[in-house]
């Protein structure tokens, strides 16, 4: 077993990663200290791994809530089921959620421990590599609504992060597509050695190369905790975990959550923070190929057809990231550099939609 | 004009107390920088106070949300209309949520403020005492469920709070009377002078005597601006503000929110935590007899005939003070003198319910 610390004064919690965490009754003992849990998964997941995890966490009182699988089902509607839940069974401010799923059950779980009795301890186990990656670490929690990607949430930290890397196995081979996107987006903003890593062995991590796979999330975690250790509440540096991610939401958003998982857009949306970089001369071309290459070669879409130019416009203009009415964009001066700006030719945000939309 | 401060860091906000405040734009100019904004208020409070707000929020973009009034509509639904209407107007993070009313309104604004793209600004514009006194300081915000009071929420501070005490000219009586229940309950938890004051003061208060009424304001507001100050999330001193509020919370969902305010449902749980404190042989039963008497001077009640005492043992069961399974009350060992306890007779509590309910 591996452990990261995410540093955050007293909210620090360790992200623990390693083969077969969820039968380690140890472990749940050791950093999850409440009582009474509210488990919260999916009609997916449960029945791979909730037994496993409930005998783990036994012989406390464990209650389970199973939501609908699937981004167009992270709702406040569902939030208030989770909320009901804990209510209905009095759990007290002394209680804990555990998120067992992937980003979706997360986000969801992780909400309704921010605003039960204004804020309950809450777990994350993720079982899916982008939620291992990226989505279980660094606090952010909420739900969509229809005008938008995440619009409604709560930073709250986790009080730790249970990787079993053995939940892999049971990836579907699309969703495995979709945590390697946020991987590359890693690479992207801060690592061009780890990019280049990831060009030489993504045949092994699509293959499910448990070695290789270990090492992409020991690395991405690393690089994420840091971030967010120096900016919790994305008020800089932080912003640079959204490359792809104005984009990737207008995709979403525009196809009602339905069409596209989260890492697909982001993918798409990464050759589009590349476009956008090279046509505003920032970025070389050879670099927006390489781009393109490796996101192409792990399977993830670099055009998306079933969205028109004008309508993520629109999708983008709601997104978090607009301030005093202009969107700002995470861009890169190359491999390895990204940078945040408002500051930006609208000529050149058009050409890179129509060139990757429609 | 006074001024007081919250200091919580780089939260840190102002308290502005004074008459007209309202009407004056370059305070709203110098407090509150967001060009967007949403007031929030209540079919109330708004045809009273509403255009003069707007007036002086100009020449800024400034929308309104009108919710029903009184504590049965502080629900996740109508936090839900405010978030509709903040994701409909395409409101960027910058933007800032006013609250413009009583406690009610305060807590649904500032939850929505809180869980809007994870956070945006806002400034409580209490119009009641209730208000003015205890609820817009300190950054409580959430709803109700049908299953407790306040179950559902966050922690989010406010920017600024501005309290014009020309708006309790227009406040019901009854209002008032609710207001003062938590004015009382600062002088016993901390101030024994103040509660003294209050003895010798309580009928100018009640005629609505500007120069009284004021001084309650600073004074409720210091003591209250000391403790969160010390305390934030309350993880300890600042559960002495909840003095009676237990036994309050419990007379409130016993009636589903319809029958009692707020305030009044606190004044007998001011009077019920006296009782029990005397009961368990810490408060002299004189100190108890002054507490009865205030509080019944206050025309507030002392005695609640429609919450039978199993009924509202039964609702303190899922209040937030439950930890481990055990009611954690406040109790007085002395007026001006309170603690928090889970260590008690049950016989006491007991004694206590008959004593006061049903």
């Amino acid at each position: 077993m591996e452990i990261l610390r995410v540093e955050l004064g007293n909210r620090s919690y360790p992200i623990l990663i390693g083969q077969g965490l969820l039968g380690e009754r140890a472990l749940f003992e050791q950093h999850l200290p409440a009582r009474d849990l509210l488990v919260v998964s999916n009609t997916v997941v449960a029945p791979l791994y909730l037994g496993q995890l409930e005998s783990s966490l036994r012989p406390r009182r464990v209650l389970t809530t199973i939501l609908p699988d699937g981004e167009s089902h992270k709702t406040l509607a569902n939030v208030a089921r989770v909320l009901d839940v804990l209510v209905a069974n009095r759990f007290g401010r002394d209680c804990a959620v555990v998120a067992l799923g992937g980003g979706v059950v997360g986000d969801m779980a992780g909400f309704a421990a921010a605003t039960y009795q204004r804020g309950v301890a809450f777990v994350q186990v993720p079982t899916t590599l982008l939620a291992q990656v990226d989505s279980s670490v660094g606090g952010k929690t909420g739900v969509n609504h229809p005008g938008g990607k995440n619009l409604i949430g709560a930073f709250h930290q986790p009080v730790a992060v249970v990787a079993d890397t053995r939940t892999l196995a049971t990836l579907p081979p699309r969703e495995l597509r979709a945590g390697l996107a946020e991987v590359i987006k890693y690479g992207l903003i801060c690592d061009a050695g780890f990019f280049a890593w990831l060009e030489a062995n993504i045949e092994a991590l699509m293959a499910g190369d448990g070695t290789a796979l270990a090492h992409v999330i020991r690395r991405s975690c690393e690089i994420k905790s840091a971030i967010v250790g120096r900016d919790e509440r994305e008020q800089g540096d932080r912003a640079l975990l959204n490359l792809g991610h104005t984009f990737g939401h207008a995709i979403e958003s525009a196809t009602r959550y339905t069409e596209w998982l989260h890492g697909e857009a982001v993918g798409a949306g990464l050759v589009m923070a590349a476009r956008m970089s090279c046509e505003s001369g920032l970025l070389a071309s050879e670099e927006l190929e390489r781009v393109i290459r490796l996101v192409a070669r792990t399977g993830l879409p670099t055009h998306v057809a079933n969205v028109g130019p004008e309508a993520a416009l629109e999708h983008m203009r709601i997104d978090k990231k607009v301030q005093a009415g202009r969107i700002r964009l995470v861009l890169l001066r190359g491999i390895g550099t990204a940078f945040v700006t408002a500051d930006y030719a609208e000529a050149f945000l058009r050409r890179t939609l129509a060139a990757h939309l429609g």
